[in-house]
């Protein structure tokens, strides 16, 4: 949490707080206006340009099928309007994607959390079988071929002998991924002191989200998330038994040494990970900006919009053994469940990122 | 070449021997009816017919598009009509298809001999990022999501506990392609005593075949190969240059260790595998027979048609340092070059196998 808060810091009258009764109550607050960067990468202008054409260049996968884009696509919050994920062809995805946006500003990456750096988590998609498929030092050799990329990596990484290769690539797409950010939502605008930016019914609603909807336990900080992972009892999508999706959660669960993955019916999260039995059905708690953007919810997106969302939380959660003890019953009104959905809504920027398709360099020949 | 000379033994009378001077000299021979099989997967007709549906199942690559038969088609001598083999989408091969046609006489498989049977070669194009991409544990995930598959892999090995395996895929293959074999030439109903079987100059043609062009130096045997590597000068093909021809060969390059994969602009064999200075540009003697079918020719597919080849060896081959010593100027007439290509087309079979595409079993759900 260290280097978000030294952000905060920085960031002075931005990181105000609401409805914290004691300081050491979670907060939320406004964003700063830059994502933090890791001392080894940098922003560049040249490295975002470079980030932006492999972002969108779908010869990063084996088939040159599938890009960043096409699961994370800027027409639709940088996430997909799929239950699941799209997966490479002849493959089914068993997780929803996630957005990209403000993604910059969270400390773990994945519903499972297994890359802890946007430059980490840029690598893995590419080289899994079911998402990209792609053989790096092939990538490596096809990039090679591109002109126009070997003269873009030579300037976005100055000095170095042979800049083409994987380490660099996933650089880029973090650079240019720390891009995709916004902070002129309601919500951060009424952080700033612009009193009027909310409507009352969210200002009621971010009251009910610090307050007694307790949402704030885990969907806190600058980005909306503890950046911590809770077991809440999402419910099983029927989708989830599809054989071809299956087949792509028993693959993951052999890769992770799991000797019986046939005798898994669903995705258990983080404990396909670390084979923990409290991590059972634990995942990484999503941010809350620009939510009303990425419909489905959840992991699995077994939810279609944010009224199922507040239904589930309403009710406790799940009905699951080892859940977080954060989640009760919290009887809340119809007003006060509109006002909750109102405010969510007042965390949708004004000005989402829009990035163009670029055109992309070509083949030498 | 033990196992083949066992079964030429069996084969009694139809191992004749023509040409020969003395009896330490090469030989060929007529086929005979049955390939050898190894003693761990012998041929049954469940093998044989689970081994065609993956033989044609286009889901045994990474994104279900390339299948055995895309560059071992039965409509092409079960060779491709192409200079360099079809390629996974996006990537361009840089060696041209060889015949699966008889290949189950063969004892060493790939142009660079780098496997030893039928099943080892089997799963390398699998795993090959540029030739099906396909991760094997996903593939057995995969198949494991098709019924008609899991039926036929119990009929197939009965009596093994998890029978849907890389291993089994590979046997299953091996088998089906040990059906696809014929021995009904021109050449070999000469050799079985129909001496009416060749034309008087497919009869001339084999006289030269093994004597002055000496052509049986290399190609002997009954499957008209010595399994053995030569380096012959082959000239480069213009496709080689190629950037993503190039890319794939830097790829195979880097995979094997070489350090400046740029350094090299052209396929060099065997060396590829074994780096030693005497294997540059050698590669495995191919099998002649069906050679009518399977234009281009060579290992780049630079030689368009079988005239081409002629004239090449009737100059002694390409002008390389250390090509074999087995190869000099035969200043043949025309007349000679045309025996020779007659006899070169008296070892197509009347009866090549023809194998429709066969309807594949679906996933479940």
């Amino acid at each position: 949490m260290g280097k978000r808060w030294k952000i905060l810091g920085v960031a002075g009258i931005f990181a105000l707080v609401v409805g914290a009764e004691s300081s050491n109550k979670p907060k939320i607050g406004a964003l700063p206006d830059k994502p933090p960067e890791p001392p080894d990468n940098p922003t560049t202008p040249e490295k975002v340009e470079l980030g932006k054409l492999l972002y969108f260049d779908p010869r990063l996968s084996g088939d040159g099928s599938v890009s960043c884009a096409t699961c994370h696509d800027p027409n639709h919050g940088w996430a997909k309007k799929r239950v699941m994920s799209p997966a490479y062809p002849e493959n089914k995805h068993f997780r929803h994607s996630p957005t990209v946006l403000n993604v910059a500003y969270n400390m773990l990456m994945f519903w499972d959390g297994r890359a802890k750096s946007l430059e980490e988590q840029a690598e893995k998609p590419i080289l899994s079988p079911f998402e990209m498929n792609m053989n790096y030092d092939l990538l490596e050799e096809r990039l090679k071929a591109i002109p126009g990329y070997v003269e873009r990596f030579k300037k976005a990484f100055p000095g170095e002998k042979d800049p083409v290769n994987i380490k660099n690539v996933a650089k880029a797409i973090a650079a240019f991924e720390r891009t995709i950010v916004c902070n002129d939502s309601p919500f951060d605008l009424y952080m700033k002191g612009d009193k009027n930016a909310m409507t009352p019914e969210q200002v009621k609603g971010m009251k009910l989200f610090v307050g007694k909807a307790g949402c704030v336990q885990c969907h806190n900080g600058v980005n909306f998330t503890d950046d911590k992972f809770h077991v809440t009892g999402v419910p099983k999508h029927k989708l989830e038994s599809n054989a071809l999706v299956a087949a792509t959660r028993n693959f993951v669960l052999r890769e992770a040494g799991f000797k019986n993955p046939e005798s898994i019916d669903r995705d258990l999260g983080r404990y396909f990970l670390t084979k923990k039995e409290e991590d059972k059905g634990s995942f990484k708690t999503p941010t809350l900006r620009n939510v009303s953007l990425t419909p489905p919810y959840m992991h699995n997106g077994v939810f279609k919009n944010l009224d199922e969302v507040i239904e589930f939380y309403d009710k406790g959660g799940g009905n699951v053994p080892n859940k977080s003890k954060l989640l009760k019953p919290l009887n809340l009104s119809d007003e006060e469940k509109a006002n909750l959905r109102a405010f969510l809504e007042a965390l949708t920027c004004k000005n989402v990122p829009v990035v163009e398709e670029p055109e992309l360099p070509e083949y030498k020949n």
